[in-house]
Order: C-alpha cells, then sequence, then structure tokens
C-alpha cells in the first residue's frame, strides 16, 4: 500500500515508517522537522538517535503548495497525518505556545483536507486520511466514552451525535478543533476519514528502531513537555529517584505500547473509511490510574500539587472495542516486567548521567497561575 | 457599564456601540477595519455610511500587546467579541479564505481568553467576555436544540455535556473552536463567558443607526458573502427580481432583528456569568424556513441549485427561553409589512440603481466542488 506519513520524525512518526516499510509498504515519511527546533530552543534534551541521522523528507505542511506537490508525486492511497505539536503543557506555557499549537495544528489539518479534496477532484480517487488525535479530547464525562459518536434519545427524538468533548489543554482543544473540521470535510467533500483518539503511548523503541540502536531509536522524551507519565516514570527510575505523581494519581488514562500503537495505525490504513465516513477508533490496551502506573516500579511516590487541571475522582469507563475487531490482538500491558525492563534499558545507556538532572526536575508549566 | 466592543464597525458591531452609549454605557469601540479591506478586495458593494465617516479605535485583536494596552487602559467590566470573519461563504471559497477564517478567528478569541486572564491577575476581577456565536454551531441535529449544553443519560450514567456541534462550514467550525476554547478557560482559568448562538440577523438599521443617515447607517450587505437570506430578499425585492432560494428553501433557521440582537446582547452584559461559567444563550425570536421567508415579499421564488451542504428536511426545534427569562419581550417578527417597509426604504435610496447587477446576480461560491 502507497502510505504517506506526516510528522515522520516524532516518537510514534519515525518507528511508524519504518515499521510500514518492514511490513511492504510503499512509505512517503515527511516531517518538518519542527520538533528538533523546539528541543533546541526549549534547551530539552532526548535519548534516541543523533540528531544528524537520516531524516524524512523535509516540508511544511502549512506551507501552501508543498504537501500538494508531495500528494500530487506520490499518490498515497493513505495518509496518516501526525504532523502536530503534541504537547499539552506546551500549549498551557503562554499566549504565544497556545497560539502556535493551534493555529499550525489547525492548519495542518485544514491543509491536507483541502489538498486531499483537489487531489481526489483531479485523480478521481479519495486518499484515507488517517489522523491521530487523543483520548484527552473527551475529558473525564460522567458517562461512558464512546468511539467518537453517541447514539442519543432525547425528549422522543433520536440522533447520533458526535461525542461530546471537554478538552483538558489548548493542545487538546486543537485536537478537538481538527476533528470538527474532518467530520464536516466528511459531510461536505466525502472525505474518508478515521480519528484515531489514541491513549498514552509508552515504550522505549520497537522491533525495527530498539533503543540501543543509535541509527534507529525514535527520540525517547522523558520531560514534562513531551515525555508522557510512563515514560516519565523510567526515566526517574532509572536514575532512582522518586516518582513524581500529579495530584492524588487517582486520575485514570487509557495506554498503549509503542509498538502497538504502529500495528493500529497500519490495522486502520489495511481497512480504511469509506467515502464520506468519519470513523473513530479509541486507540488504546488498557485503563489505569497514575497510581496504578507507578506501582508498576519499586520506587516510592511523591505526591506533586497538581499542575493540570484536570478531575482526579471520575469515572472512566471507555470503549475500544473497534480496532480489536479488526484483528489487533494480544496487546503489550504495562506490567512491573514491561516497566523493569524499559528502566534497565535506560540504566545501560552511556547517556544516563547526561540527562540525570534534567529528569528530576520538577515540572514549570502550571495550567493555572 | 464599561463594555468594550471587538468588532466595532461591523454589521451588528456599529449599531451595537451607539446603541450602548445611548443607554449610558461608557463604551470603548474597537476594530482592525478588515471587512473594508475584504470589501475592496473581493470589490464587494455596501449600503451604509461612506467608509471616510468616524471609524472606531483601530487594531489587531490577534496582534499581540495591541488589545492587552487596550484592556489595561479601559479596563472594561464586560467584553463584546464581534470581532470575527463572519461569512459561511467566504469560508468555504479556496484554502486560502478558510485559513484566513479560522486562524484568525480562533486567534482572536484565544488572545482575547489570555488577555482577559492576565487582566484578572492583576487587578483582581474578572471582566465578562460576551461571545457572539451562531445557531449555526449546532446543525440541524435529529434531537431538539438546547442551549450549550445536554443533559444526557446513558448507560445508567447522567452527564451535563457540551451540546454536539455539527457547523457547515469552515466559518462555523470556527465558531465551535472558540466555544471549545472558551468552554475550558471558564474550567481551567474560572473565565466568565457568556457563549451567544445567534441567528440570522435582518434588519436596514436601528433607532441610533438609521439605514437614511449617511453619518450613522451600519453597512448594509446584500451580496452572497456578507448578506444574510433576509437582506439579500430586501435588496432583491427592491430592484424587482426575484427572490434566490437556495434548494427547496424548506431549510429552518433562527431569526432576529437587528435591533433585538443589540438588546439581547445588553442583557447579557448587564446579567453577567459568574466566575467559571461558561454560559449559553440561543439569540432569536423565531424559527423559519427559508420558503416561509421569501414568503413574506410579493416577489416570485427563483429556486436554484444549492450552493451549500445542508439538510433541507430536518427537525428544527430549539430551545430560547433565556435571553426572555432575562427581559428580553416584544421582539419584532419578520412580517410582510417589516419586509415591506425595508423594501421602500432602500428603494428611496439614491444609490440602488448602482447596485442593481450585484444584487441580480448569482452566487459563485459552491460547497462542494
Amino acid at each position: 500500500m502507497r502510505i504517506m506519513v506526516l510528522g515522520a520524525d516524532g516518537y510514534i512518526g519515525w518507528p511508524l515508517w519504518h515499521f510500514l516499510a518492514s511490513r511492504g509498504h510503499e512509505v512517503c515519511a515527511i516531517d518538518s522537522l519542527v520538533k528538533r527546533h523546539w528541543r533546541v530552543k526549549l534547551k530539552i534534551g532526548a535519548f534516541g538517535r543523533s540528531a544528524e541521522e537520516k531524516t524524512p523528507y523535509v516540508l511544511m505542511v502549512g506551507e501552501r503548495g508543498q504537501l500538494w506537490d508531495a500528494l500530487n508525486h506520490f499518490q498515497p492511497e493513505a495518509i496518516i497525518h501526525l504532523a502536530e505539536q503534541p504537547s499539552a503543557p506546551l500549549s498551557m506555557g503562554s499566549l504565544e505556545l497556545a497560539r502556535v499549537t493551534q493555529l499550525q495544528n489547525i492548519d495542518s489539518t485544514l491543509t491536507l483536507m483541502w489538498d486531499v479534496r483537489r487531489f481526489s477532484e483531479l485523480k478521481g480517487w479519495m486518499p484515507h486520511i488517517i489522523k491521530l488525535g487523543s483520548m484527552g479530547e473527551y475529558g473525564t464525562p460522567n458517562i461512558p466514552i464512546e468511539e467518537g459518536w453517541l447514539e442519543v434519545e432525547h425528549k422522543g427524538h433520536r440522533d447520533r451525535v458526535l461525542y461530546p468533548k471537554k478538552p483538558g489543554s489548548f493542545y487538546h482543544a486543537s485536537k478537538v478543533a481538527d476533528s470538527v473540521n474532518l467530520e464536516f470535510g466528511c459531510r461536505a467533500w466525502g472525505l474518508r476519514v478515521t480519528d484515531l483518539n489514541q491513549g498514552v503511548v509508552w515504550g522505549t523503541g520497537t522491533e525495527e528502531c530498539p533503543f540501543e540502536d543509535p541509527a534507529r531509536a525514535t527520540f525517547w522524551h522523558y520531560d514534562e513537555l513531551f515525555g508522557t507519565v510512563v515514560n516519565r516514570f523510567v526515566a526517574q527510575a532509572a536514575v532512582g529517584s522518586t516518582l513524581s505523581v500529579y495530584g492524588g494519581g487517582r486520575q485514570q488514562r487509557g495506554f498503549i505500547h509503542l509498538q502497538d500503537s504502529l500495528r493500529c495505525i497500519e490495522i486502520a490504513a489495511l481497512n480504511p473509511a469509506r467515502e464520506g465516513e468519519f470513523r473513530v477508533f479509541n486507540q488504546l490496551s488498557e485503563t489505569l490510574s497514575i497510581r496504578e502506573v507507578s506501582n508498576k516500579f519499586p520506587n516510592v511516590n511523591r505526591y506533586i500539587e497538581n499542575p493540570r487541571v484536570e478531575d482526579e475522582e471520575h469515572l472512566y469507563r471507555v470503549a475500544y472495542s473497534a480496532l480489536p475487531k479488526l484483528g489487533f490482538d494480544n496487546p503489550r500491558k504495562l506490567t512491573c516486567r514491561a516497566a523493569d525492563d524499559m528502566v534497565s534499558q535506560l540504566q545501560q545507556s552511556p547517556d544516563l548521567g547526561s540527562h540525570k538532572a534534567a529528569i528530576t526536575c520538577a515540572p514549570e508549566v502550571k495550567w493555572r497561575p
């Protein structure tokens, strides 16, 4: 299958296109490298391959014409769109960072939609857009979370409506805006869209891009901005630190291993949405509270004031059966053994010492002033 | 009351600040004048005062620092935010126009939110944000439309959720994105927000800004981009043309007279939202189908292919009791007499002849290629 990956330099995007290539797909890997720029600008360290290693094809999705040229040349059957600023805390840091997050993220999806529409007019067929969203778009409502749509009965009438969203940051709100645009694009133009609302991704590497391989390892973050909770705990455990749990740690989230994220994305590509269909899959393998996550590690918890605005006690009954129905099985679970293996990998890294000070520093971005 | 009006040069904004001033409020009127730029660029004519007349204070909300300076100096108790690109068809014209609409609209609300947060930290009190939205954010679901929130029972659980949105254009989607951001801002920062989901506004003028007054009349559009359906029909009737009804004309919409829109906005300002409250009012006086609107005029309908993607047969049971409960009463209805009066006003305008060719031309922007 001809698959275009937008955001091919990221934590997921990089191993994704190596995975897809190893599975026999023809892959066009694209990235603006803006996250490398953020790392330099914000002085953020990361494990993984050196920045001088092989990069994907570089273009800015939002710069008019560049994406169009790539689409027209490569003619993808599926386009996997990960090319967005992925950090919730970064989006809460300042007006300027909130603007960058929302305007660039929304612009990238909008540009992709118009270019795909133009492509379909020209070629007579419609590529399938697979868009990475987040479980954080839903927030933590007091009703079960369905896969993107909700059957509602109200005052004697029934409808299937978009599942109501309550995002927890300007980053998450940008993803909600993308979803609203994409659903409209399906109705108005017959776009074919799969919106993957993904849980927290964890893992140090994949089969194709193992952590130890200096040429292949994905950029691996442990900082408060680009590091997600499991990976942050791995880094803290590796240096023998306490684990910084936000608030009381009873918040529940969905989780999925990096390799399984890639498998789910391929499954979505191989089973495309129909023309005009806005399809939403919740992409996770299990739900856990932050305390349950920290308990996979032998280290002691340090409960710090929650920098975020989020419910700590809430219902979290999440549907995620669509991908299993299409063949996603035997997901990796976050076990003590899995945690231990990751900690060992970090401890064997010659770079660990140079990251120690950054790993143990407290989060700086607070949702509230 | 100290009230800041953002978008004070527009169809609603201009008579709004004159109305508020006449009611004894202290008003700070702000506009970027970007709509004047659009009129020139897109060669769109309008009735109303000459462009050289008195203008509001000019600044760009999205240009960092400018809004902040104004806020800090004027210290408004209420901020009425109309400073967004208001045309659905314009947003569907091209990728570039969709981008301009979404990025500028979202940016203006985002900037306002952060500046108000900063202001409240500095001053210790929180101005009330009144944001103009659109009934078009809801689309035409098969359940009754409530005022912004929906009580849902699902699988034995209950919650009050944001009413699911299904916008009909990139313009409407930009308003949905604004609402999502504002609701988050109420939760995260304690913003006080009233989101006014307004129906189609009609009317040639107001008491303070009558159509005939060359110094005071609001800019009045009849074109496919900035003209709304009632005003377009008024112009077509005034030149003795047929009325161009999109599709079968059975689409239903909410409607409100311009003067009543101003009254509702003042009521919202005088009865502010609480800190942390995201309050939504549906701002309309009646619901009518497009055919019912056209039947207020003696002219013959011309049914043209619907340039939009919209349901033409649908439920439209809309709640709009919040503003009446706060004192909004005796709204003007779109009667045959009201239609006739407006047509007469246009026919007495010395400018009518120069607009005739533009009034009778067919719409050019189509939602679908």
